[in-house]
């Protein structure tokens, strides 16, 4: 099986990069890291039935394990140069490999992102993706960093991903009427788009960083702990979809956005006097960035309820709700 | 679960490399490459049951998952570096954990292997590891180069890791004497010693090198696929070890070596001149080679038995056996 899968993949995820000496096909790639340039090297792993839905559509299997790592990178704020693949699957299906490699390559390409070596096993179905970005040195964004009186913004809308599994755990409503927002929500879910040119952008600009893939207070706290500094946010200023807000209440629609994971937003700290600069230069790129709150002495994640008054975190179930 | 266990595979897999410039436990790690190197990378899987037997210790999936990787760069002449590890458990099982770490240290340490990133994962028990080595540009050996007239040789013995895999299915025989034999089998089935010495020292010598993973014919054909060449074989030259001939007949012994994969050894091609010297240096870092046959103009690999006819490869299994 090996070898026709992982040629098949070659041939589709194949790029005319001038740092690929040697490509996919003996045992081990050969690469050159431009002079200069610190390498960024992240790995995640996708379990069937766990990071996504059983029966998930190949493809988007495909898309999603490159995204959930090409995400890593751009929270370090690196260019995404290469990447090795091992697909573990419990059959030789052709068929679910030809999409996986369209999905994977669709989300390869526009970035010129090479897949250099691979591996494929039997087994039940499991795909670990390694990914391999270009950083100036010293330049990279990290979670350590944050200071106190930064403002703390995230990318994009937050929740949708949650409300995109929910969706597809329940059974469609009749009185859904148009499908539009569900579908925003499964291709949210499924489709992740990683924020590669806003972490690029935010190099310049923040002092620490995070994607968002285990629910904005788990990551938030990661760049506190990294830090030692605390954080507040405001309930009433998370960024929520109209997607979001049509089929949920605003209790469910905080609950997502907060600990739902899997939006692969990013969460970054910038000081008070460049928050404009930063929102204007990602629009420039697309990206539409809220800000949430700020940074604090002290230590964890405090959220500020739509009356004011903070929310009961640890004992309301939040981090356990995905 | 996933930040315990990364934080205990951490703390005892880090080493202190300076081109390590963030270890594990950001969205990426940050490393340097040297001056004047390329990146030699490689990922390979290793799934329950498949390529370990059901019930291994710990320990020796920790050990083989990195070994089976760093004999890839082995194989390329690199020196290695940096890993990711992307493990895959039915549960938090922290002796399990402990022990995977121990065995995967006890290789990585010697060769200050530093483990820079990870992923903990949810589900049936894979472990996929990347490898990343360094080597002077144009310097690695690859699959390509093998001329006609080269000898082919191959380190160490072969036929060992199935010998212990077969020892591991048949029911312990009561005239078996001492367990010595059996345990040299089953040491070389779980701990397999990448030959990393041997391939930077082959480097300047050899002008084709592959490791064998798959079984001697299986990876001797790549090596003639890459090289546009054939390579003729001789039965009676394959070094087999006591172990071996002690616990089997001569014809099964000889299944073993050339089909029976898992010994990681390599499988090299050089000129006729320089086979003497080669086996000097190797031998001066405790590494047997022994010629075993030589590449010739055509395609694909025959095997000359020992009463000097060409054994009938296709027709008798040979690929299949293991």
């Amino acid at each position: 099986m090996e070898f026709d899968l992982i040629e098949l993949i070659r041939q589709r995820t194949a790029q005319s990069r001038d740092d690929v000496r040697l490509g996919m096909g003996d045992d081990a790639a050969l690469l050159a890291v431009p002079p200069g340039q610190e390498l960024a090297v992240a790995i995640d792993t996708l379990v069937d039935g766990v990071h996504f839905p059983h029966g998930s559509a190949a493809a988007d299997i495909g898309w999603k394990a490159l995204a959930v790592n090409l995400s890593d990178l751009a929270a370090m704020g690196a260019s995404p140069a290469w990447a090795l693949l091992a697909l573990t699957l419990p059959t030789g299906d052709a068929a679910f490999v030809e999409g996986f490699v369209d999905g994977f390559a669709q989300l390869a390409q526009p970035h010129r992102l090479a897949l250099v070596g691979g591996d494929t096993t039997r087994g039940p179905l499991t795909v670990s993706v390694a990914v391999h970005g270009f950083v100036p040195p010293g330049r990279a964004l990290t979670r350590a960093g944050a200071r106190v009186g930064d403002v703390v913004l995230v990318t994009g809308t937050l929740g949708d991903a949650a409300a995109g599994l929910h969706a597809l755990q329940q059974p469609r409503r009749n009185d859904e009427g148009s499908s539009g927002p569900r579908e925003f929500l499964l291709d949210r879910l499924n489709r992740p788009v990683p924020r590669l040119a806003a972490g690029i952008a935010l190099r310049e600009q923040a002092h620490a960083c995070v994607d968002v893939s285990d629910g904005l207070l788990a990551d938030l706290r990661h760049i506190c702990v990294a830090s030692g500094v605390g954080a507040e946010i405001d309930a009433s200023l998370l960024p929520l979809s109209s997607a979001l807000l049509g089929l949920h209440d605003d209790s469910t629609a905080l609950h997502f956005a907060l600990s739902g994971g899997d939006d692969y937003e990013l969460c970054f700290c910038v000081p008070a006097s460049r928050v404009a600069q930063v929102q204007a230069d990602l629009a420039r790129l697309g990206c539409g960035a809220t800000r949430i709150g700020r940074i604090v002495a002290g230590e964890g994640v405090r959220v500020r309820g739509q009356d004011g008054a903070w929310l009961d975190i640890a004992s309301s179930g939040w981090e356990h709700f995905a």
